[in-house]
This record gives structure tokens, C-alpha cells and sequence, in this order.
């Protein structure tokens, strides 16, 4: 079973102790004990203009983003922790 | 009687105990006592968009969705307890 | 003398004790006191989009709502009752 | 001298005890000893709208209006009270 | 020196005691020591709609208007006291 | 090195004592010690209009301009104090 | 790796003590103990307007900017601390 979000919801998965990217090892920053490096693991279609365009989320699944230290939904799937985000609301992502 | 929600409401069902899927068993997740796992029921026409476009709601009936914890409007049909939730603000759905 | 209610609102009369309905006896659904279900008795020609266009009202004369548990004016003509709701208020419709 | 509202904005003259319509003697309705029927004395040329088109109002000199029961500013004009309150306020109008 | 006032600003000046107009004397109407009528001075260039088109303003200069109890900046000109209104706030205009 | 404004922001220099213009000598006006008469030094390219368009500044560099009596960042230049306001917050300007 | 700001946000450093650019020495300014001063590190792909168009950010990788005393949010990158601003946030550039 999977999950979809909606509109312009992003699933993530935030890094555990250390994330191995092709890069090295991406050491997460925290803040107040939360993580806010994160995985993209699923995206809305993407928001809709007042013209009723939809317009489609800036993230790609399986991009790392950098997360706001507040906000966020939690969503447990299979006994895992996942967050939605709003696209808007990821503050940038690390490319290598 | 059949209830026809407005604009973009949708009328949802919430999960009891435990909803059986063609994926198999789907143990409803709960936040301080609410389900937040639920069968669509019916859908409005859609939201108005500022130029007097129709766009349609994002769920179809049947749809598994996940529900905010909060807001949503209680519905009582046929004695039996519905609940109404604006498109805007359901999380996403489960596809199999 | 008859009331036309203006731009997009609705004017309905709520549900007497039980009204019945070609399709049974409906009994009111009640929420603190006030009953939620009512008849369309007068509707505005619509709202206005920022273009300047008019936009119908979604329900008709006769047909049967679900009103919000809060809002609404209370309109009194010819000595009854009745309460102005926005049609963008009105929770559904029933159909039989 | 003529007062001439500007924009939106509808001048009107509460009923006074009885008003002799066509359709027969109107007693006003009363709420916390404000007369909420009124004529309308005088009209602004409309609202504009986003894209700078003029939307005229939706009713007309001599009509008969509900009004709702608080907002409107007092305007004295040769001694006499009127009213200014915009034409989206309205509740409704009379027609015989 | 002139002052021009910008975008939908308008500068005015507030009746003295009597102003004699061609259709006679019109005593200001005072509201907690305030005088409401007033002169149009100046007025800017107009509004901009989202479009970036210029809406311009709907009074015009020696016109008299009617003003709100509350709003306005002060401006001191040449030791006199005007006062700047947003075009929309102006309540209405006195036509001979 | 030259400071620009981004957007519709304009710097502006509040007037000293007096400042002499062709038209004769204008002695600034103050509030709460604050001189509300003042040069504009330098403006943004304009906003953007919601379809992207860039909408000009309404003052030029040079002009004297009344500030409203709030509002405007303190920008230090050179050790000279300069002040930064949004075009659509800037009174009126004065022409010769 | 990199760090991609998304939709407007510029990424910025701070100046140090001193910033020498090619016009001289820059003393930076400080607020609070903050220094307004930055240089832009990295920028998104801009805002998207109602109709889903992109408008691109209007500072350049580089550019030497004045920050608002308040606002913005840390990023630590290699252990270094930026800073994400709103495009529209940023009051304005140094140009030499």
C-alpha cells in the first residue's frame, strides 16, 4: 500500500544518525533535537493556481531538502515516522 | 436519501477497528482517540475557482484518505456518523 | 410581498418536528436545540467574481439542506421564521 | 444639493412606524430598536473590480431593502437621518 | 510650492463655519467636534490595479465631499491644515 | 560605492533645518521631532505586479517628498543617516 | 555538496570584521551586534506568480546586500553559519 500526498504535500523521511550520500557522510543538523536534513519519499501533484492550473512541487523523490525547524505533519506508515511538508514551506535542497 | 456535499466538502466514513484492502489488513492510526484512516463516501461538485471555474475535488468515492486530526464537520446520516472535510485539507490517500 | 435575498445568500426555513419527504419521514437532526435540516425557500442571483461575473447559487427552490451548526441571520416574514445563509456555508443537499 | 454616495456605497432611509406599500401596510421589523427596513434614496456609481471594471450596484433607487442589523454610517442630510451602507451588506430586497 | 498628493490619495479641506454654495449655505455637519464636509484640494494620480493599470481617482478638485468620523493624516501646508483621505474611504459628494 | 534600493523601496534624506529650493526656503515640518519633509536619493526598480510585471516607482531621484509620521528602516551610508520607505507608503511630493 | 535555496530564498554570509571589495574597505554595520551586510552565496529559482509563471530573484550570486534587522534563518553548511532571506525581504545592494 502506498501513500500519495495531496495538492503540494511532500512526504519525507528524516535522516537517521548519518545519511551516506555519494558525497560522504551528510552529518544531520539539529535543532532542539529534531533532524532537518530529510529524503523526499513521495509528492502531491502539485499546487493549484487561482486560474485552477496545477502547478507542480519544486522536489524531486529522493532528493535531500532541508526541512523548517517548525511545522510538519507526522504520518506513520508501516511503523515508520514520515513528515508532510508544504513544498512552500522546504527551505532548499543539497545537490552534489 | 442521499446526501450531495457542496462546493469542495467531501463526506467521509472513518476506518472501525480494522479495514480489510485487497493490500490486506490496514490497522487504523490513531491520534488522542480519532481514526484518521477513512473510506470517501461522496464529493462536492468542486471548488470555485476566482473565475467561476469549477475544479474538481482531488478523491473519488471509495478512496482510502488520511484525515487531519483536527476540524472536519460531524454528519449524522442514517444514524450512523459522517464527516465532512474541505479537499484542501486532506492529507493524502492510499493506493494499492 | 416576497423577500429576494441578495448576491449569493440563501434563504431557507428550517424543518418542523418531522417533514416529510417523498422518500419517508425525515427526522431532524438536531444540534443544541437548532435543527440543521431546512428547505430552500428564496435565493440571490449569486456571488460576483473578481471579473465581475456572476456565479450561481448551488442550490434551488425546494430542495432539501444541511445547514452549519453556527451563522445565519434570522429573518422574520409574515410573523415565521426563516435564517440567510451564504451558499458557500450550506454544508450539502438531499437527494432523493 | 444632492448627496451622491461614492463606489459601492447605498443611502437609505429606514422605514418610519408604517410604510404604505402597493402590497399593503409594512410594519418594520425591529431589533434592539432599529428599524432594518429602508428605502433606498440614493446609489454609488459600483464597486471596482480587481481589473479596474466598474461592477454597479444590485439595487435601485425606491426599492425597499432588508438591512442587516449592525455597520452603516449616519449621514444627516436637511436635518434627517440616512444611511450608508454598502450595496454587498444588503441582506435583501421587497418586490410586490 | 504645490503638493501632490500620490497613487489614490486625496487632500482636502474641512469646511469652516459656513460655506456658501451656489445652492446656499451649507452649515457643516459636526461630529465629536470634527467637521465632515470638506473641500477636494488635490488628488494623486489614482490607484494601481493588480494589472499595474492606474485606476484613477472619483473625485475631483473643488468638489465637496463627505468624510469619514475616523481616518486621515494631517498635513500642514503653508500653516494651514489639510488632511489626505484614501479616495475609497470618502463617503460620498454633494452635487448642485 | 552606490546603495539601490531593491523593489519599490525608496532612500530618502529627511530635510536639516531649512532647505532651500527655487522656490523659496521650506521649513520642514516636524512630528515627534521627526522632519517629515525629505530628498529622495535613490529608488528600486518598482514592485512586481501578481502577473510578474514590474510596476515604477512613482517619485524620482531629487524630488521632495512628505513621509507618513510612522513606518521607514534606518539605512547608515557613508555615516550619514538615510531612510528607506515603500513607494506606496510615501504621502505626497511637492513641485515647483 | 551544494545548497540549492528553493523558490525566493537567497542564501547570504555575513560580512566579518572587515570586507575588503574593490571600492575600499566596508566597516560593516551592526545592529544589535548583528551585521547587516552579506554577501549572495546562492539563490533559488525565484517566486511563482498567480498564473504559475516564475519571476526570478533580483540579486545575483555575489552581490553585496543589506539585510533587515529582523528575520531570516540560520543554515549551517560545512560549519559555517548563512543565513536564508526572502528575496523580497533584502532591502537593497551595494554597487561599486
Amino acid at each position: 500500500i502506498k501513500f500519495l500526498p495531496l495538492f503540494d504535500r511532500v512526504l519525507v523521511e528524516r535522516f537517521t544518525a548519518e545519511t551516506v550520500t555519494k558525497g560522504g557522510i551528510m552529518l544531520p543538523e539539529k535543532s532542539q533535537g529534531k533532524v532537518l536534513q530529510a529524503t523526499v519519499v513521495a509528492v502531491g501533484p502539485g499546487s493549484v493556481s487561482q486560474k485552477g492550473e496545477i502547478h507542480p512541487v519544486s522536489v524531486k523523490v529522493g532528493e535531500k531538502v532541508l526541512l523548517p525547524e517548525y511545522g510538519g505533519t507526522k504520518v506513520v506508515l508501516d511503523d515508520k515516522d514520515y513528515f508532510l511538508f508544504r513544498d512552500a514551506d522546504i527551505l532548499g535542497k543539497y545537490v552534489e
